[in-house]
C-alpha cells in the first residue's frame, strides 16, 4: 500500500502503520505511559447522570416485565436493518444501538430460527409467521446444517452431556474484531485494503480459495454497510476520526455492527484504551476537550457496552446463570519493548464503575503484570473491592506468546486482535468420561450405550491401572467425537453465519484457533487419587453399571499443593489434549484447550452421576481448574499453587480458578496484595446484577 | 440392504434389484425387445383429444398475451409449494403440474433473485418485494455467490463474450435423476437407502465428507417432500407403483418435483419407455388395462412434459432461439447382451407425436443402432418425417463407455443414469481466441486488453507456424480461465442451489462429468487453413490491431473429407482438451468438451470479430461441429465424414451436426436411411413451435 497521509493524523508520529492496516504500530509509536495516580479522574457530567438514571428506570421495568422489555420479531437484524436509536439524543455523546431503541432484542434467526423463536415464545412475544417459514423452507441456518451433519454418536453424545455447551444452535462468539482499525483509517481504506487482498488470492480455483474469495466479498460488502450504519447516525466513517470523541464513536460503531450482525457466545470488545487515549492525550494538548469532556464521552461508551442485549432462551441463561454478553476490553499490560502499557484511558475505563456504578459488563479485564505501576496496582485494587467487577489476567504468561496487542475474548481466551480468531469450542466432561471407562461406554443416568462399546471393570475394587487403561481410551475416543463434532459446527457456521464484519476487521492471514475444553478436571484428579491412594468399590445397580463409590481410607485431594494427586491432574489434561491434537481439525485450526467454567460447571454436574472421589450424583463440579469446594484444607495460597502446576501450554486458551474473597480479608485500608501466580484469577462475587461467568 | 418384497412386484422376474436399488437390472431381467410394426398402436382417445385441445387453446393465449400467460409473484417454487393444479381433473389420468395450475410459471429464485425479477418484470410481473429483499439480504443465490468469487480476468472474458453462456445466474441443469426409482421402489426404501449411505460416510469429518454428510440429509428431506408431493394429488408414492399407470405417475411425479426445485438449462427424463413397457405388459398379460387405455396414459404423460415451463429472461430464449426445457427422453439402444431395447412403449412414446400433433418437447432422442429391428427404424423415420421432431444419437458409440442404462441430457450428453451427473459449463469460443492469439489478447470489438498480453504478430501475412504457437498458448490460457470459472460456478451451484430431489435420485458414488465445450471449431480450422494454404493478410486498425483479413488463394476448407484440413480440426479439438485437462477440476469432475451449438453459434458470431477464414465480423458460427455453411461443396457424405473425424476421446460430451433434409430428398416413399456415421446426427427443421436446438 502506498504510503497513506490523512490530516486527521496531524501530530502523530510516523511508523509502519502509515504504510499499513497496523494498529498495534500505531499505538507503540504513540502512547504515553502513565505512572500517575487517579487524582485526575472526573466524575460524571449531569448529562451522564441522567442517561444512566434512565438507564436504571429502564432496567427495572425490564425486570418488572420478566426479563426482557421489547423484542424485535419482523426485522431481520442487519447492519443498516434499523433506524437511528437513542436514549436522548440531546446529551448522549456516543450514539448508537442494535435496534432502534434500547432495551429493544434484535432477531437474530442465522444461528438458529428455532432459537430465535424459541427466545421470543419464551418471553411472550412471537416471530413474524413469514420469517419463521423463510427460515425454516428457504433460508437454512447453522444449527440445521450442523444437525444435518451430526452423526447419531455426536448427538447421543450431545444429549448424555459428555459433551456439552456446543455452540450449534446460536452464534459461536469468542471472535474480536479489531474495532480501533476504523477509528484510525476510516473504512473506506480498509476497503482498499480488503480488495487488495481479494486481487492476491491464490488463482487456481480450489475450493478454499473460492471460500476466501467469497469471504472477501462479503466482508467488503460488510465494510459498506458499516459506512451506511455510521450514515444513518450522521457521520462519515468513511474517512479517520479526527479526535477522541470520533475514534470512541467510530470504534463503537464497528463493534456495534458487529452486535447487530452476531448474537454470539462472547462478543468482546479488545484492548481499545491505550488506543483511544493517544488521541485523548493529543486533544488535551491541543486544547480541543476536557478531561471531564472525555471521561463523558468513555462513560457513555461504556454505557452503550452495558446495554448490549441479545435475545435468548431461559436455557441458555440457566447455563450461564445469567445473559451474559462477554463484551470482554482487555486493559494494562506491558509491552514487548518493556514499557507498561497503561494509560490515563485504562483509569478512566476502570473510573466508569464508580461514575456510574458497579456492572459485569463490559467485563473489564486487566492484563497483570508485576512491572505494572504501582499507582495503577492501588487504583485497580481500590475499585476492585468497591465494584467487584474486575477481572484479572496474568500477562506475564500471556505475553511470551502472544505479544503486546492480544486481548481476551469471553472469560480467557487470548488472541493477537486481527491476526487471531477461535473456533470455540465448549466442552468435554471427562468426569462423565471416567464413568464411562468404569462402565464400558454406558451411561450412568440414562443406562444407554453411549461410548464404544469397550470391556467394563467388573472387579470388586478399582484398579489404579485398569482404570487408566481404559480412561485413556475412553478420552480417545471422546477426544475424537468432540473434534469432529466441531469440525461440522465450525464449517457451518462459516457457511450459514459467517461473521462479515469482524473477519473484514481482520488482516487477510488469520490463525484460528481451535478451541476444545474440559470440565470436571478436579473430579477426575480426586477420583483417580481416590482409586490410587485409598479403595475404592463401586455399587453396580442389577444391569452391573457403577452408580455410586465407597471409599475406603483417605486420599490426596487437588488443591494442596499434594504432587501426588496434582501431578494426576497435570497428566489427565496433557493426555486429554494429545489426543484432541491427534484429530484432523477445521481449516488448520490450531488445538487449544482451556479449563474454564464459572457457573455451568453446576449444570454438567447436574448431569453426571456420583463419581469416585465420593461427590454425589448431581452435585455441582467445581469451577473451571477449581479444587473442588472444602477440599483444599491447606489454605488459599497451597490451593493456588495446586491450580498453578497444570500445563499452560496443554492448555493454552485458558485457566480459570474462581477465587472469592470477601472484602474484608483483603485489609481495612482497601489494599489488595496480588502475586506473581501463574494463573488467572477472578474476584468475583455475587454481583449486583447477580451475574456470573 | 435386506430382500425386499413387495405385492407390487407380483410377476415381475428375481433380480439383485430386490436386494439393491438397481433399475438396470430391474429392467434387464424383466424386458420383453419388440420386433413387430406399429400397427398395435391405439389413436388419442376423446379425453386426449379434449385436453389437449385445451392446451393448445391455453398456448394460443399464451402466444397472445406475449409469450406467458401466468407467473408465481409470491410463493417461491419448493417441491411441495403448491395445491393440485389440473387442466380436467376428470379427464387426466396422469396428472400434476409445477404450480397450482397449467400455464402458471414458478417463482425460482435460488439460482439468481436478478433474474428471477427480470424474467418476471419483462413479462409484466413483478415479483413480492418482500421475496426480493429477503433474497438480495438475507438469502444468498447461486449468481451472488459466483459473482464474489469470480475474478476481475473472468469477468472480463464473459463480458468479452470468449467464454460463452456460463450458467453463472441460473441453474445448471443437465443432471438426470433416475426417477424411475421412485414407481419400481417407492420413496420410503429410497429414504431408508439414502439413510444406509449417510450411516456410512467416511468417519474423520473433513469438509467434503460434511458437505456429503449435509447434502444426503438434504436429500432425504426432498424424497420426504416428494411423499408430500403425492399426496397433495391424492397419492401414495411411498409405496411401488402397483400398475402402468401408477409406475408412469410416480416417475412423472419425481420428475416434477425436480422441476419444482430447479429452473435448470436442461431438466431431461432419462430413459423411461423400457421401464414402464415392463409394467405395461403385466397389466395387458393380467387384463389390467387395455392397449387404448396404456397409450392414453403416455399420451397424457407426454403432455404433461411438453407443458413443463420456466420463467426466463429474453436474453436467455434469445440465446436459445426460444424457450427450451430440453426434457430429453432416449428411446431404444442395443443392451450390452446384445438384444435391442426396443419395447412396445418406445412406439407409444413416438406415437404421441401424431396422437398430440408434434412438438419439439419433450426432446424425443432416439439412441441409433445398426442392429435395432427393422421395424423401429423404419417407424422411427416414419415420424421424423411426419413430425420433424426426432432426434437421433449413436447408440454403438456410446455403448462402449456408458454401458446400456445411459440417458442423453440436453442434445448430446450422456451419462449413466443415477450413477452419474454433469457439471455443466457452455462454451469457449475458439474463434475469438485464435484472434487473440493474433492480438496479443486485445479484444479486435470492444480493443480492451483481455487475455494476456503476449507479443501480438506484427508480420505482414501470418505464419502457420508463428499463429499456431501463439494460437496454442492463447488456448493454455484460456483453459486455464475457464476451468477455474466453471470450479467457481460448481462450488455456488452446489452450495446456494443444491439439486436436492434429483440427486437423491442417484447413487451414493456419483461420477462427475466436468464439461466444457468449444465453439466456433469450423472458422477456426479454415482459418488455420487459409493460413496455412493460402496467404492471409491481416487488416490492422490505428492501433494495429487486427480487425479484418484479406486471402490470397484458395485454401482446403472443413467439409469436404479433406484430410488436410479436416486433421487441424482434430488437432485444435486435441490440444484444447488437453489444455482443459490440465487444470484442477471441482469435486473430482473428469473433464470432457462439447463441440455443441445448435443455434447459440449465432450470438456467439455475433460478439465476434472477422476471422482469418473470410467470415466477416458479426457473421454466425457455423453450429457445433458443422462446416461453415455453403463451404461444404463436396455434398453430404463428404460433409460428415469431416465431422466423424472429430477424436470423440476428446469431446465424450458429445459432437452435434446439425442437418436439415428437406422431406422430399428422403424418396417418395416416406423411407428414409440411417448409416453408420460416428457422429450424432440430429435431423431437425423449424418446427410447428418455432424452437430449434
Amino acid at each position: 500500500m502506498k504510503t497513506m497521509k490523512f490530516e486527521e493524523w496531524n501530530g502523530f508520529n510516523h511508523g509502519t502503520w502509515e504504510r499499513e492496516i497496523n494498529v498495534r504500530d500505531f499505538i507503540q509509536k504513540n502512547y504515553e505511559p502513565y505512572d500517575g495516580d487517579d487524582k485526575f479522574l472526573a466524575g460524571p457530567t449531569q448529562a451522564t447522570k441522567d442517561l444512566w438514571e434512565q438507564v436504571m428506570d429502564l432496567s427495572k421495568k425490564e425486570r418488572e416485565a420478566g426479563g426482557v422489555l421489547d423484542m424485535d420479531t419482523k426485522i431481520i437484524s442487519t447492519i443498516t436493518s434499523h433506524g437511528p436509536g437513542y436514549l436522548n439524543k440531546e446529551k448522549e455523546t456516543i450514539v448508537g444501538f442494535q435496534t432502534d431503541k434500547p432495551f429493544k432484542r434484535a432477531l437474530q434467526p442465522n444461528g438458529g430460527i428455532r432459537m430465535a423463536m424459541k427466545a421470543c415464545s419464551e418471553n411472550g412475544y412471537e416471530v413474524d409467521p413469514d420469517i419463521c417459514k423463510f427460515y425454516t423452507v428457504h433460508r437454512k441456518t447453522h444449527n440445521q446444517g450442523v444437525f444435518d451433519a451430526y452423526t447419531p454418536e455426536m448427538r447421543a453424545c450431545r444429549s448424555s452431556h459428555i459433551i456439552t455447551g456446543l455452540p450449534d444452535a446460536y452464534g459461536r462468539g469468542r471472535i474480536i474484531g479489531d474495532y480501533r482499525r476504523v477509528a484510525l483509517y476510516g473504512v473506506d481504506k480498509l476497503i482498499e485494503d480488503k480488495q487488495n487482498q481479494k486481487d492476491s488470492t491464490r488463482i487456481t480455483m480450489y475450493s478454499d480459495v473460492i471460500r476466501e474469495r467469497e469471504e472477501l466479498s462479503e466482508q467488503i460488502r460488510a465494510l459498506g454497510e458499516l459506512i451506511e450504519l455510521g450514515k444513518i447516525y450522521g457521520f462519515d466513517i468513511s474517512k479517520p476520526a479526527k479526535n477522541v470523541q470520533e475514534a470512541i464513536q467510530w470504534t463503537y460503531f464497528a463493534y456495534l455492527a458487529a452486535v447487530k450482525e452476531q448474537n454470539g457466545a462472547a462478543m468482546s470488545l479488545g484492548r481499545t484504551s491505550t488506543f483511544l487515549d493517544i488521541y485523548a492525550q493529543r486533544d488535551l494538548k491541543n486544547g480541543t476537550f476536557t478531561e471531564e469532556q472525555i471521561q463523558e464521552f468513555v462513560d457513555h461508551f461504556i454505557m452503550k457496552l452495558r446495554l448490549v442485549k441479545f435475545a435468548r432462551t431461559p436455557e441458555y441463561n440457566e447455563l450461564f446463570s445469567g445473559d451474559p454478553t462477554w463484551v470482554t476490553e482487555s486493559i494494562g499490560g506491558i509491552g514487548v519493548d518493556g514499557r507498561h502499557m497503561v494509560t490515563k484511558m485504562s483509569f478512566r475505563y476502570l473510573h466508569t464503575l464508580e461514575n456510574l456504578g458497579t456492572a459485569p459488563e463490559p467485563n473489564l479485564t486487566i492484563l497483570w503484570s508485576v512491572k505494572l505501576p504501582d499507582n495503577f496496582k492501588r487504583f485497580c485494587a481500590k475499585t476492585s473491592i468497591e465494584s467487584s467487577s474486575i477481572q484479572y489476567e496474568n500477562d506475564d504468561l500471556m505475553r511470551v506468546t502472544h505479544g503486546d496487542d492480544y486481548a481476551i475474548a469471553c472469560c480467557v481466551s487470548s488472541m493477537r486482535i486481527g491476526k487471531e480468531m477461535q473456533f470455540f469450542g465448549a466442552r468435554a466432561n471427562l468426569a462423565k468420561c471416567l464413568l464411562y471407562a468404569i462402565n464400558g461406554g454406558v451411561d450412568e443416568i440414562s443406562m444407554k450405550q453411549i461410548g464404544p462399546k469397550y470391556r467394563p471393570i467388573t472387579s470388586e475394587y478399582l484398579d489404579y491401572k485398569e482404570v487408566m487403561d481404559k480412561f485413556k481410551d475412553m478420552m480417545k475416543w471422546l477426544a475424537s467425537v468432540y473434534v469432529n463434532a466441531l469440525n461440522i459446527i465450525h464449517y457451518m457456521h462459516d457457511k450459514y453465519c459467517y461473521e462479515r464484519i469482524q473477519m473484514a476487521l481482520h488482516d487477510k492471514k488469520v490463525t484460528r484457533w481451535f478451541a476444545t475444553g474440559i470440565a470436571g478436571l478436579s473430579v477426575v484428579a480426586d477420583s483417580l487419587s481416590a482409586i490410587k491412594y485409598a479403595k475404592v468399590r463401586p455399587i453396580r445397580n442389577e444391569k452391573g453399571i457403577a452408580v455410586d463409590y465407597e471409599i475406603e481410607g483417605d486420599f490426596p485431594k487437588y488443591g494442596n499443593d499434594d504432587d501426588r494427586v496434582d501431578e494426576i491432574a497435570s497428566s489427565i489434561v496433557h493426555i486429554f489434549m494429545n489426543y484432541i491434537k491427534g484429530n484432523h481439525t477445521y481449516r488448520g485450526g490450531i488445538p487449544t484447550t482451556s479449563i474454564l467454567t464459572i457457573t455451568s460447571n453446576v449444570v454438567y454436574g447436574q448431569n453426571t452421576g456420583s463419581t469416585p472421589d465420593g461427590r454425589k450424583g448431581g452435585e455441582a463440579f467445581a469451577p473451571g481448574a477449581n479444587p473442588m469446594h472444602t477440599r483444599d484444607k491447606n489454605g488459599a495460597v497451597a490451593s493456588l499453587k495446586s491450580v498453578s502446576k497444570l500445563p499452560f501450554k496443554d492448555a493454552q486458551d485458558g485457566i480459570s480458578n474462581t477465587f472469592s474473597i470477601i472484602p474484608d480479608s483483603l485489609g481495612k485500608d482497601n489494599k489488595i496484595y496480588v502475586g506473581d501466580i501463574d494463573v488467572d484469577i477472578e474476584l468475583s462475587e455475587t454481583d449486583s446484577f447477580n451475574r456470573e461467568y
